[in-house]
């Protein structure tokens, strides 16, 4: 089952340029988080703070990223993720983050999300209504 | 004479919040930057990279904060900056940020920007060409 | 009645450069915010945690800051900060950033803290008990 | 080959931290670049601005991260990098986050690094001398 892909625009602030005059490396993790908040609540009917509400959260367990060119100051990144896989308490998510000037690939990968309880901290298994909901 | 006040909207990103569930106190100067990035361009019509070509830059040389009302996830900062006035080697700016779902102030202040020669590091004199490129 | 300088050392992270290789100037406020955490639990003892623990924290009300010299990668800054008054519900803090290399004054100026309620979000009284410890 | 594990220890900014309570996940990354930084001066006797002086520059290409156990307020983390291999234009470099408390892994993974001509942008040869200086 292909899972689809959802976009969210992100326009480059100064404060992201770091030493090499480029967005700095780690404001990519932060570029897909933004996105994603954004799409769990606009595309997937399901915010992050509704998962709050119900005591769970999502928390990045792993992530890999492959840079492939740079952004500067000015771009606008186009940021995709979709659904790659559904386990019992995790969700591989890819995405891929686009220089919208040049519709080139500046940089792809995955992160890993699991579900955890916020009180306890420990993984929360995702139940079928959470699959549901993600499975678009 | 007064000056014309600009706007600009910055959507809060995920990752400049801090552990008080809010936006945390330094990115509000973020704000501003990315604002003023943005205005000078469009609204100046002499952008950041036309300063840099000249061998200028602006550097911050004081800043004043207020903060009034916290922003928080999913807001958007609307943010108004206005030339204050002009002297012979800077610029006083001030800033409004406001909480577009309230349209209450979150915080004002102002900064005070120095013109530098990039090569020497020294305050160089603001020009009449960019003194009227900036009376609007 | 003067009120006593306490110290903090911050190594300057690869991260805090901006694009025009300095530490970025927001993050000059972060340094003073590390620093102070530091020396409310270490000279003061009275942590951040200990307030956090009465329903109690400190939020920046306001802020003024005077860049003198920049900062660069491999500096160390050396942050002192001392009280300058103490109001019913909030706190005046001076600062001032060193350079560690030279000795020579990075930039300084205050921070106004309020005392808030953490669960109403309202300011709250400085104790007299909060007021002794504060006073060295 | 085996290759020499060296040491940094980053204390926790209190900036660093964010909604969750927790040490922000991309900040992670900013403080292997911080270590890394560190050891290329004190450990490998070859510090990034000698290969600025070069015209060269490493820039990251690709990361992978697995999350283990977060870092919070107060936490130093210990951050351990070692060279996995070099090849022609980029070097492959292993780490590990320790909380220095308990002594227990924070996060692992990789980053590799490609070295570039800071003129034309585009991967440099790695020549013996680099390798050398890195072989230990």
């Amino acid at each position: 089952m292909p899972y689809a892909k959802f976009t969210s625009e992100i326009f480059v602030r100064p404060d992201d340029i770091d030493m090499n005059n480029h967005v700095h490396y780690s404001r990519y993790l932060d570029y897909v988080l933004a996105a994603r908040y954004e799409q769990m609540a606009r595309d997937y009917k399901m915010s992050m703070e509704e998962f709050v509400q119900r005591g769970l959260g999502w928390v990045v367990s792993a992530c890999s990223v492959h840079f492939k060119r740079s952004l500067a100051i000015g771009d606008t990144a186009i940021v995709k993720t979709h659904i790659v896989e559904i386990g019992t308490t995790s969700a591989k998510v890819g995405f891929e983050i686009i220089r919208k000037s040049t519709n080139k690939l500046s940089a792809d990968g995955y992160f890993e999300y699991t579900l955890v309880n916020l009180e306890t901290g420990r993984a929360a298994q995702i139940t079928d209504e959470i699959i549901q909901r993600y499975s678009i």
